[in-house]
């Protein structure tokens, strides 16, 4: 999977996955009135107004970015109503060539891990029937339970030609509470990072040199990134926290190879709510997609200028 | 919601949880062939096969235990029917009277790790109404991301009356990898005991004195459980690893206060396919729900021993 999101990078020159988050305060009245109009305020109406928005934004940007990354929280507070959306927003953005990133963080022990590797990212064997159920391209990881809480989502990386990112070095302010603790001089998430090498050394993609297995290094943390990107060299960085985090696009060069690629940067309320900027409100609560167009091309024009100043 | 899980232990006189992890391996023949005559070799027909193999344990096992606990990876993988039967399970359970944890070791930034919360234990706003989605009782967290990834859990245990169990030592093999690395000299699992003291310190239940926060500690590590037990006196420990992963009641003991409390054990193969052990053969799979509950009584003689004997 990891050649296909590098092929869709390059073509679109942008390094870019718009975080598919929706949220009811970020859906605009317009949306929201039509949705509770036909199914009322309930889990059902909240999801229909989810799956209009993110259609809009799939449909305005599809055509700029290489992948879609839906987080996984945002549906299934709406309970089955919102993963049938969740599901529903994997199979648009596929529709619309896009990479799907599943950001479920999920991680357990192997046999549990194993279910959630084949549930999101592989095939569920019923009888003789063998079908995908959420069938997202790349998914998130949590490594606190080790190597045998991973290794079944990257059989499933091996065995069907997927991705996925671990949680290395998070974005939030409290990352650091157990990552940047030191062991051996070192803080664990360095610990991780050299587990993620280890984990990902039978996935090195042929053609392009990368891992099928990521690290998910968060953007508020640019000098953790520098060294952390030195240390694994064959992985991609999914990076999110730029823009509404606080992110930059000048603390994200680090986070690239020298060769330009190596991490994909996320934003999603930056983008999917950017009509809710002064910058973009000429286009009004209607022109919610067009806003998020803008917004993508804004970022990707910060990008390449912080990257071609590294 | 730790006193209504104390209550039901003290009423049952056992301090056990059955794991609801159903497994296409596990479900009797006859129950799949059914629900695939209905609904074909399909994730609905294998949902179906589910939900009618809960009932029968949850049925055979309500009046001896006071929980359940449902892990959400093994419905995950049956994409949305899997789904709705989680939550199909969730409600019956409630129906029986049993406190329901659901394990799904969530974790997250802090606005997302509030979409779990409030998706999982608590009620989902919509417009004017607020909604229960997949209301279990309590869940399990994952401590990775720091405190402002749990304490989102931990405001919904204060505001609903819910409770947590935090990863602190897990059962697999591997857990030590990073959780056993020691940090100023001692490993990382009682960094985060310390951790579970603090985030539970404003949820102590007056009457039991014990904590909304709890922690998740393998009963294949005995030694570390013993240790952890002392670490954090008013959390209750969620205990997996018994039987099919190898812990035995003699490992169990340690777990527990002096005041016989303080620890709940959960098995589920060891019960939910108990049928398929020698010791319960002769009743056959039709009989795989009397299976359950010999195996749960057995269970309960073998902790019960383990702790009179501590």
């Amino acid at each position: 999977m990891i050649d296909k999101l590098i092929d869709g990078i390059r073509k679109k020159q942008a390094p870019i996955v718009v975080g598919l988050d929706p949220n009811l305060s970020f859906v605009p009245e317009f949306i929201k009135k039509k949705a509770f109009a036909e199914s009322g305020e309930t889990l059902q109406g909240a999801a229909n107004a989810f799956r209009e928005y993110n259609k809009g934004i799939i449909d305005s940007v599809c055509d700029l970015v290489p992948a879609v990354k839906p987080q996984i929280a945002m549906y299934e507070q709406l309970g089955i109503p919102g993963l049938e959306v969740f599901k529903w927003t994997v199979d648009y953005a596929h529709e619309k060539g896009l990479v799907v990133i599943g950001d479920i963080k999920r991680g357990d022990i192997g046999s549990t891990s194993e279910m959630y590797a084949v549930g999101h990212m592989g095939h569920t064997k019923i009888g003789s029937s063998s079908i995908a159920a959420f069938d997202e391209d790349i998914v998130t990881v949590n490594p606190y339970l080790g190597s045998d809480g991973v290794m079944p989502f990257v059989k499933i990386c091996e065995a069907e030609k997927k991705g996925i990112f671990v949680l290395v070095k998070t974005s939030n302010p409290s990352s650091g509470e157990f990552q940047d603790r030191l062991i051996d001089g070192k803080p664990l998430y360095e610990h991780v990072a050299d587990k993620v090498n280890e984990w990902g050394a039978g996935t090195i993609d042929e053609k392009t040199g990368y891992s099928e297995v990521g690290a998910v290094v968060g953007a508020t943390y640019p000098e953790q990134g520098a060294v952390l990107r030195k240390l694994m060299p064959k992985s991609f960085i999914l990076v999110p926290g730029y823009g509404a985090q606080g992110g930059k696009g000048s603390d994200i060069a680090c986070f690239f190879n020298e060769d330009g690629l190596g991490a994909i940067v996320n934003s999603s309320r930056g983008i999917i709510a950017a009509y809710k900027q002064e910058k973009y409100a000429d286009l009004g609560e209607e022109g919610y997609a067009e806003a998020a167009r803008k917004a993508v091309l804004d970022m990707k024009e910060d990008l390449a200028s912080a990257i071609n100043n590294k």
